[in-house]
This record gives structure tokens, C-alpha cells and sequence, in this order.
């Protein structure tokens, strides 16, 4: 048996924050790891953002109770839930991620939380661990578990350098340049057909 | 966010081999660990039953059709996945718990494999690895989470101990009186509430 571990956003869902920057109006927000690669000073720009334009944690779940998967995502899933474990490795957050978890039916979702205060502003981010997706290919190795992941972008190259098989998916064309060893997926079937071909070459 | 480790059978499912050993007519098949301690003596004896009954794979999947989740446990899981991130760590085997997985919504499963040859007769078993509901709980650990489990019998034990809170659920009486420091839940809302405190007390 394997472990499927995936990418989120990208892969089964738009990128969350920007549909928060066009739920919200504010087109700050639409900035993204693949324009400023420093995840702490992107999320540290999100935050000053959002605080001067007074947004609160509950405006922000309200934008993202109007989001969707992207079209095929769940019938994807569905059709690697009955042939794979699967797991969702993500740097997205718990609370903004739930109401997308719940439409894709409750996988195992492996990412980070935002801290709230008592004014209901976010007042910080807590990143589970520093290399969360390197780390959970190999707890999932160290339970003799074979590895396939799949992720877009390059936060997710620590992934897919640590699992036993790997392919990118949909990435930006700046991506596959940098890393020209990893295969490609562009659609759902193309990913079905490299998780059954790493299946059946263990 | 925690992770919330259960035991499949007797948890969520019955015993799946008492059920195979109504659906074949094998009343041998019905000794599980709970009378036989030792699993590895335990499995040669269920292989052999088999062997010796003619008894090939496809007839024990059949059997495996048949089988369905105790009263209430899928409403118990949705909830729980709702709230928590939720992995199945159990000593059953894929090939077996694939149709109640699937009546389960799919949530990640942690178990074993079964070997089936070219005849179609089941060869041998395959552990994933020793002790592996107590390294299942280490592997979450090591990705900082903390981890709630629940299960009813010795096997679960090293998964109870391990973990940062835990309590029995329905367990038969010996264990109760072997293990006394463990809380015990008897029903899908006492282990709400057993889980919602151990959350809280975070």
C-alpha cells in the first residue's frame, strides 16, 4: 500500500488567497509564493494588510465559505481515496482550508493554524513545523509506507525530493525549468496515470 | 490541531473475522485476539482454517461485501472529521477493509496487507511493521501534532500509551482490570466528549 501525498492549492483547489483578495476587494492579496518566494515576509505583508484594512478572521472564513474546488478535483480525489492513502500536505491554514476540505469530503488535511485574538483579528501565524512537507514524507516512511507526491510550486520540491516517486502538476513554466528532473501531469488523468505507473513499478 | 488515532474494530466496525466466520459457515474463523493473544499464532491458525475449508480470496472479499459499520459510527467519524484530523490504525488488512473503508467515507487507513498467489489462495499476511499502532503514533508526534487515540483491546495498548491522551472505548472487561488507568467510553457520545476535553485541555 502507498501514501499519496498531495498538494492543495494548485492541485485540488484555487489558490485560497486570491479568491480572499476578489471575495474581499482588496487586490493586495492576490500575491503569491511564486511572486515572493519568503514565505514569513509574504504571510508578515497578509497580515499588514489585512490589518489596515480592518478585515477580521470572520470576513476572511466568510470568503472562503465561497470557494470551490477546482472542476474534477473531487472526482479525482474520490478515485485516489479508493486506491491510495491519501494526505493533503499543505502551507495553507486550518481555518481558512475548512469549508474546501468539507466539499472535498474530509481527507487528511497536514498544514498549519492562525492565531486569533479576543477582537477577532489574526493576530499571528503558527507554522506546524519548519520543512512540514519534507518531514511528513518521512513519518510516513518511517511507517513503511511508499511515498507518491504531487505538488505545483516550490514549496513543494522538499516533497517530491523526499517521496519515491513523484511528478509535478500544472506547474508555472519557471518551475519545470528549475527542476527539469521531475515529470509532469497537466490533467486529472495524466495524475492517474503516474500515481497507478509508480503503484505498479514498487 | 490534533489527530484523533482509532482502533477499526469494535470502534467503528465489528470484528470483521467473526463476520467472515458467519458469512463462509467456519465457526473456527470466530477465535479472535481477544481469546488468542498472539497474533502471528493467531493469523497461521486463521490461514490454515482456510486453506483447509478450500477457501480462496475471492470468496473471503465476497464475505467482506457483506459486512457494515456498528450503528451510529459513521455519523460518530463525520463529526470527528470535522473537527479533528482522523487516521484508522489497525491490525486488519486492506484487502479485507476495503468495502467497510469505503461505507466509511474513505478516511485514511493505517493497517496490513494479505498475500494472495497465482490460485487465488491467501499465501501469508504481511505486518506494515512491529508495534505499529505505538511508531503510527510516534510518526504524528514527530510532525508536532498531538495525538488522542482510542481503542478496546491489548493491541491497542502501546497506541494508548503512546499518545498524549487516550481512553477505551467498549473494551471487554479484562482489559479494564489489566489497564484501570485508562478512562473508558461506552458509547459514540461519551468518546465526543472524551475527545472535546483532551482538545480543550490543549
Amino acid at each position: 500500500m502507498n501514501i499519496a501525498c498531495l498538494d492543495f492549492e494548485g492541485v485540488l483547489v484555487p489558490e485560497i488567497w486570491i479568491g480572499l483578495a476578489e471575495r474581499t476587494g482588496i487586490e493586495q492579496l492576490r500575491v503569491t509564493t511564486r511572486e515572493m518566494p519568503d514565505y514569513h515576509q509574504l504571510m508578515r505583508r497578509r497580515l499588514g494588510i489585512l490589518a489596515q484594512h480592518g478585515i477580521k478572521f470572520r470576513d476572511l472564513q466568510a470568503a472562503a465559505e465561497g470557494l470551490e474546488p477546482l472542476p474534477g478535483a473531487r472526482e479525482f480525489l474520490d478515485w485516489l481515496r479508493a486506491r491510495f492513502q491519501v494526505a493533503i500536505v499543505s502551507d495553507t491554514y486550518y481555518e481558512l482550508a475548512g469549508p474546501l476540505i468539507a466539499k472535498l469530503g474530509h481527507p487528511m488535511l497536514l498544514c498549519h493554524r492562525l492565531r486569533v485574538d479576543g477582537a477577532g483579528n489574526i493576530a499571528d501565524y503558527v507554522l506546524r513545523q519548519e520543512d512540514p512537507k519534507r518531514h511528513t514524507v518521512r513519518a510516513f516512511k518511517s511507517l513503511r509506507y511508499r511515498v507518491l507526491a504531487t505538488g505545483d510550486s516550490y514549496n513543494d520540491i522538499p516533497m517530491l525530493e523526499e517521496a519515491d516517486s513523484a511528478c509535478l502538476f500544472r506547474p508555472p513554466e519557471k518551475v519545470v525549468q528549475d527542476y527539469p528532473a521531475f515529470p509532469v501531469a497537466r490533467s486529472y488523468e495524466e495524475l492517474k496515470a503516474a500515481f497507478l505507473a509508480a503503484n505498479e513499478a514498487a
